[in-house]
């Protein structure tokens, strides 16, 4: 084969979606962390692409077997802090690998309801949303992001949607009381430790964040603010989520929304004689495609944008 | 084309998959229900296959529209309640059409809480199990079968697997502590009115019943069984489930369950010198494929079996 | 917990899902196999859903070991005749097992084209439909369903449909040229060995039919039928395969498909003065939900109806 | 709600697969394009983020309307020529907005043969990789970039790893002789009109290419390399595929692979005695999850790396 001028640009390998389940034991009381952990490592790679040669490759064969390890012997307190463990490993311990990169699903269980209370060790999976986190470690700094996916908010009133731009192609009618419907996917930032809202006051990282608390804080009030603001479009809506998260939550730097309008047809049902308003409590049709999507990010003032805007769910 | 000498069998047809949302309004205070519901009719329809001829179809649009105005004509108070109205229509007002079978999915949804309490008109999808149901009506009687899917559990303890045949081909280790993890498919048959179980005493088909308390009281009945059974093999622990929830609603024949044995090994750590044993809180991998897959039917004693073997899932 | 007085019906068991991936060596040439491969075992096997002994059980561990070792042992020179003899093993060497069922998918692969021809190991995933086949054995008789699903066809023209009933509910208009599109899945049964079908006269079973000769004449005359059946109605459609199939193929009885009607929709482009008309090559909106659903079994004369109604795809 | 000091960063909305199909007739003989069309549109929206004022906001269903009226009015020659016309209408008609990014998925038909030849208006859909599209317009520049995802390929041979680190967690085995699968996903930049590809000589965009030729050589060079190259790392192989493409197509100046190394791991089968070399041709077990994932960007040198490397699948 010929062989043209071309060179290698960023490339990063690695072994993706490992499903750690580790389950804790405190007498009969046990606990569950269920996890998809994929790991991304670049580094000293040329050679591997030019060459063939494996010299400098960590397999991802191996990068399984840690993460696996590494559930055991560290246990799993939150998804942030496993993968930051496991980014700072692979990039300390293996000398040509330079930036590691952990992401991370998390998929929640709760305790199966007996009469005498919650199950010890019985769990049924909530299945409401995914709980992600992408760790980034370069050698000096780690960047921690959390987020969420798939979480279905619907209101079925308190939504407006005029005053748009009209032109040849517009045929769609203002609506003074709609359904407004979204499959929230967000990814926030946290700030570096030392930063206001860190808990402590030095070092790279912020490594002592309460993960669990802040990812518990941080969807609670998206749901609230998605329910308590009085819509006139979905970016409205996307922007006051962000805006009150970051401003309850002074860990936190930047958001990034995808948020898609889960459109909601009022059914016409004129030809059967039949009124179908809002205000009697009508019936929709839950449309698949094509659907609207929003996405957009929401800065502290002052703040660096650093997700990226393809970023639209971990 | 040659015609060979050919006929036509069992046939039925009608509109699939219509997404259906109901809102009910009591003053601020909203309800939602969000069903899936596909009608499937059969009868006089040997022409339309020979011929073309449609002059005896029910275009699936209009089963379609139908779906729609009822929807907001009767309401929804149960997907059960639904189906019937809807089998009974297309059955009794189309003289072609001898019988009607109505499969529904439905997805809960749950209030936000907001700092004051539920939210009036905000929703959360809860993402738990899909509820199903399936009437079927052939112009006399109602058949009404419910259900549920994508229920997910797991043990992580009160688990063991022994005593099983060995033959050439046999691996697996025995195992006196494992996790016990499926998702539960289960469809369950209601006895017509009159049976034990019905409230009322006469009349086809048991309309009557309260259909969404039966449904939260079998879908608990099966998590606590879940919970409770030392678990010998999933087919023990499947057989309970049933047993106890024909045990415990008189309304219900007969249940049929598919339940995937989501394994899930433990991961091999001995090459890095790391012990992983059940008793002190393991690491496993949950694995995807291949999977056990346990398949039963569990009848009340001198009940006649009517979910067909080949139905898994609504 | 009380014990209810409840019975064990129909059950089976086994393990799902194999993936099974066979490589034949040829010198450089290779031939490969991708198949999935799902077990289902039943007999005498109350005994571990009342009490949970395993005694009469053969882990599903052992029957996935199973397929692979026959795979090696026996090769795979079609899914049906490897599925036969998986099926008389579980059956013939497990006393307890009365019954297996065997259903497989199949993936197809292309070699990848070179400029001296066909690479001899190297291939390209065909990615069009997946073929599927199901065997039962019961210790006596073969029953051999062969299938597809995925496949989807589409006729630009040659197509209507008008006459139908009209009630309350109908706004469809009637239309003389439109898009048919479907999706086929089918399923068909060949005939026991000795019918006029067979190549041999002995035996029971059709195990001595070209299963992979059948299965490329099968598919190649249902894309032949849609193709040249001008169509008044996708149910006429459906008639027309499966009597061209039967009529074409002497060793089938009986096939069952399922097609949903995946509409194409006018799009509709007055409000912006643009014609959009089937006789000028128009512009269709391609909807994913609610579709039309049409099943029917098509039986030659004689034959008795086996396939079950509710089997949509294998 | 206390209103936090927040501003909003990137952002973009509109509407999102539109599933588009355009029927071409030329006598008997029809010509099918069958797209999923996502609109993308940044511009002048701060406020409908901050007020919920609409009156920047062309509504994501005109964007839907505009994409059916223009797949009449302009017709479809290629994805990437049909999301140059939409992209350029969008920023240059609509006064707020200033850039518009169109992503396409094209799904392909082949005609089905009969007898006589191919059918003139009837098809089946081809089912392999799915073709893509992304066109970026700023209101001076065009970018376009094309792709494929879904194209899954397989060596049987020639195919090694070895040599690679061994560290506390490493207990693969190397391997002479082993599959090699991956499912292709790749998206690759055309040089602007007048880079040394172009075939005119000025002019802001590459818009003179004939996009559905070079697409086609693309693949088919891909297809070429990973078969003729003998591999010692999926990363090899993945540089070979961008190194060739780009050394073909001077068209182009950027590639980027994701591609998922789809493990078939060798069953292991000596416990039963049963022998399984590649050499013999073996049996293998095609695993889901964990999969390595190799993702790099090949460049034409001098070349400015563009494609950012969260971009996987377009």
């Amino acid at each position: 084969m010929t062989v043209p001028t071309t060179i290698l640009g960023q490339n990063q390998y690695g072994k993706a979606e490992n499903r750690v389940v580790k389950i804790t034991r405190d007498g009969a009381t046990h606990h569950i962390k269920d996890l998809n952990v994929s790991v991304a490592l670049s580094g000293d790679l040329d050679e591997v692409h030019y060459s063939g040669s494996n010299a400098n490759v960590l397999p991802t064969d191996t990068t399984k077997n840690t993460v696996f390890a590494f559930a055991k012997e560290q246990g799993v307190e939150s998804a942030e802090e496993f993968g930051i463990a496991l980014a700072r490993h692979f990039v300390d311990a293996t000398e040509p690998i330079r930036t590691a990169r952990i992401r991370i699903e998390e998929y929640e269980w709760e305790r199966i309801d007996l009469d005498g209370g919650a199950a010890p060790h019985s769990f049924v999976r909530r299945g409401q949303e995914i709980r992600t986190a992408q760790i980034r470690y370069d050698g000096t700094d780690v960047q921690v992001l959390s987020g969420l996916k798939g979480l279905t908010v619907l209101n079925s009133t308190d939504s407006e949607f005029w005053g748009y731009i009209k032109d040849r192609y517009t045929t769609l009618k203002e609506d003074y009381d709609r359904i407004l419907a979204t499959e929230v996917g967000a990814v926030w930032r946290h700030g570096p430790a030392g930063s206001p809202g860190a808990e402590s006051g030095s070092g790279s990282g912020s490594t002592d964040t309460d993960w669990n608390a802040s990812y518990g804080a941080v969807k609670q009030q998206m749901l609230r603010t998605f329910a308590e603001t009085y819509s006139l479009s979905l970016q409205q809506t996307l922007y006051q989520m962000g805006s009150q998260v970051l401003g309850h939550r002074p860990e936190l730097e930047e958001i990034r929304f995808s948020m898609p309008n889960k459109h909601h047809f009022k059914a016409d049902l004129a030809p059967f004689g039949i009124a179908n308003e809002a205000a009697d409590g009508a019936v929709y049709i839950a449309a698949d495609r094509p659907y609207g999507l929003i996405e957009a990010t929401v800065l502290r003032e002052g703040a660096e944008a650093l997700i990226p805007p393809d970023m639209t769910n971990l």
